[in-house]
């Protein structure tokens, strides 16, 4: 007989067929009640055993952490917490899990930091919090794609391995199939990478933009997502070396369309969660709140998780250029009082994570759009405004996020866009391809990299960046 | 006002409204029709100008190449092979593209070879064929998705950077932030990875195989899509050293079952695009045709692209164990005479790609799965029969494409694996995470890896993987 998913047996009418489910035991309690989980949801499905008609060794495989086929029969729960529970018939035991030895790993029934729960990534999916991450993530991965797609948009995979390096998004991993140890050296005592897999250097891509941007002129509505990578040492909670990037670039459209499709693009793929995820949110929102009765009043959080993810759903970012926000953020009292780390003393500064948040988190209280950045502190690609001092750059943050969103309306004039990569040392022979974008049909266009783990972060109420990818990479960890 | 794409344009009813259109021009034909293209679609929209409405400097500017903003009337057509065609009141160019430079280009409207647009890969988007071949390279990807989602399956991000090099699935590139001219060594005079960006030697992945089964053991039904890498000198037609893999992984399921899901899953994507591309697969259908009268008769498709593809979705694929395969291929006319160039003398044999050919193409005539391969030819990790001699492999061979899916049932007895692996000489400390999941609750489970780019090239009827990739990475290039 096929097996029935606990999903689906939940959903199910209580009768009197028989059913089958496999799955591994979350607890055992009294000899009488098995919880069963099968990662289909978050919610466990209880088997009632009668223990006088089972076999005294098969119930003592049933532990923590143990793979079982339970059979019986779909009957209305008499406990509190399901509708729908088995009246168990016949227990086979699919895979044991030795009590002493389940003890040394997370999947013991005590409570484990997540810390912990890191060192163990290959178990801690078995957790109920991580379940409820991942299949989140899962959610929100297909509600991209969904999105996109039913807006004209076409998928479009751009080149993880490149042979440029003049992306500029940050540093760079090196790609070879050269022996490390006794490279092939040329002439000069350099690296002779023609005599590498791709007769030139390689390094990881740090964004698809550039050729993302290719297809927008062909396609005209194209996203990527993909991985990323940047090899720089950030150990913080925001910052992962592999990360998966979403990276829209739209023929046709400035920034303020660029700005309207972020918005509407990020309210989409949290109403598709509020909308099919609700109890995995209902188990993460009553996390944070555990979480939070350890922390001091002020540092709670000021709404619950769903009430969060459904404000940004339902009201307006703010939308403030740059120049506004320099004026907020010098008469701002942290900024009198000295108290921010890099006080703001003229237009022009790079804004720092703590400007950032006092805008988001104190000012405005809501998502902000910051447009129409100087120049002098963003990449070359962007459209040089009118003013010849600030470019059509777009960042989106958000609160406890920070920058979610980075975009640009691109610059389209050819002479322009030559004039920045010569001053800023940009290579024209490595980027002619890009160049000839401009030489050909070129149009006005735009698009945005959104950081997906930031994302899910947001989306999930989690802390740190690692806890919401299944195996992170962050300097010194490349574990499994 | 907003413009309006192409694709809604045509599905319009001819109105007396006025719209605005934004693309490319395609042609110009006797000063008067106008075909432009925005990527929405195949298909052009014929602006038709009344040349004396306009200034001569602008028409002169509407050249192949150029983008162009187009207002008028949406009529009905007069001529023939569209239903509708725009009234021209107005036009403005956004980009022009000088006609001198477009000859140099694959923009000029002559034909030009796979080769040679492979050489202009930022710009074969714009072509017919790499339009279509992308839009349904786009659609497909989107089916995976759709398929996984409905089907209750969680999408998982596996790493693309591994610390492990024991997947065995192929030879990897090397990843490293360390000076490849001076790498630190250690006292034996090796690179001191310890030093590296992850404190370890890193790799880019082959399969994400082994940490999706690592959440098949959490979340029950998996799938991965993403790039995966081979460091082989394979310059065929069939190879990428970057290429995107799907590997779904499933709790519970056994061989059967995963040969089910291959089909299954297979099927409906390619119904997918049967329903959802008719304009590009009918065009790519008509390009087959066009490239098979240069052929000689017996070189060219028996069935049409969307009769291949029907054929596929309506009949059932042939199952087939490695030992009947082997008594097929021992007494078939091209291993009695000779013509193959490994003769099948014994069981055995790895089969070659002359062989999966002869079954497929010749044979049997149809999609085939050969199940239960011996153990001495495939991975460690497969499920070992009571026979002891075959493994619970299976592969699914397409014609035309050869493999386009390779999986099994994997081996969920503990003390089985550790002896294969130790026999195999892999790494039990390594792969202790892997080995865990033998350890705590194991469970028959089975996955499969599908090539993503095969399946493109199966649906859209190209011949060489190169063409329906953006930009194809292979030994000795990594253009863009």
């Amino acid at each position: 007989m096929k097996h029935t998913e606990i999903v689906h047996a939940l959903a199910k009418e209580a009768s009197l067929h028989e059913i089958t489910i496999k799955g591994w035991v979350r607890s055992f309690r009294s000899n009488r009640f098995i919880a069963v989980n099968d990662g289909s949801t978050i919610k466990n499905l209880q088997c009632v055993v009668d223990f006088e008609n089972f076999d005294e060794e098969t119930l003592k495989k049933v532990t923590t952490g143990a793979a079982i086929e339970v059979t019986g029969t779909l009957v209305e729960s008499q406990g509190q917490g399901q509708s729908v529970e088995v009246q168990t018939s016949k227990i086979t035991i699919l895979g044991e899990a030795d009590p002493e030895e389940v003890k040394l790993t997370i999947l013991s029934p005590k409570r484990h930091s997540l810390e912990k729960l890191r060192e163990q990534a290959h178990l801690r999916v078995r957790t109920n919090t991580f379940g409820a991450v991942m299949r989140m993530r899962s959610k929100l991965s297909f509600a991209v794609h969904k999105y996109f797609q039913e807006n004209g948009f076409y998928y479009m995979h751009t080149p993880i391995i490149t042979g440029s390096d003049a992306e500029g998004a940050g540093e760079m991993f090196k790609v070879s199939a050269l022996d490390p140890k006794n490279p092939p050296l040329d002439d000069d005592g350099n690296v002779n990478y023609k005599e590498d897999f791709f007769a030139k250097e390689t390094n990881l891509t740090v964004s698809g933009q550039l050729e993302a941007e290719t297809y927008a002129m062909g396609l005209g509505k194209v996203y990527t997502f993909g991985p990323t990578f940047r090899a720089e040492n950030s150990n913080t909670s925001r910052h992962l070396a592999e990360f998966w990037m979403i990276e829209p670039e739209v023929a046709f459209n400035d920034l303020n369309d660029n700005m309207d499709l972020a918005e509407d693009f990020i309210k989409y793929v949290l109403k598709y969660v509020l909308d099919n995820c609700q109890d995995d949110l209902e188990f993460l929102e009553n996390r944070v709140l555990q979480e939070d009765k350890a922390k001091p009043q002020a540092e709670r959080q000021e709404m619950t998780l769903r009430d969060k993810l459904s404000f940004v759903v339902d009201n307006n970012f703010k939308r403030v250029s740059y120049t506004e926000a320099i004026d907020i953020l010098k008469n701002s009292k942290p900024n009198k009082k000295k108290k921010f780390k890099y006080i703001i003393e003229e237009w022009g500064a790079d804004l720092q994570s703590e400007h950032e948040r006092f805008l988001v988190e104190k000012h405005f209280k809501c998502p902000v759009i910051l447009f129409d950045y100087p120049a002098t502190i963003k990449a070359f690609y962007m459209r040089l405004n009118e003013d010849e001092k600030t470019v059509r750059a777009m960042d989106v943050l958000f609160p406890g996020i920070g920058e979610i969103v980075g975009g640009s309306q691109r610059e389209e004039r050819y002479d322009v866009l030559k004039q920045k990569m010569q001053a800023m040392d940009i290579s024209e022979e490595e980027l002619s391809w890009y160049l000839d974008l401009r030489k050909f049909g070129t149009c006005t266009h735009s698009g945005f990299g959104l950081g997906f783990e930031r994302l899910v972060l947001f989306a999930t109420g989690m802390g740190n960046i690692r806890d919401v990818i299944p195996y992170p990479r962050t300097p010194g960890n490349a574990e499994f």
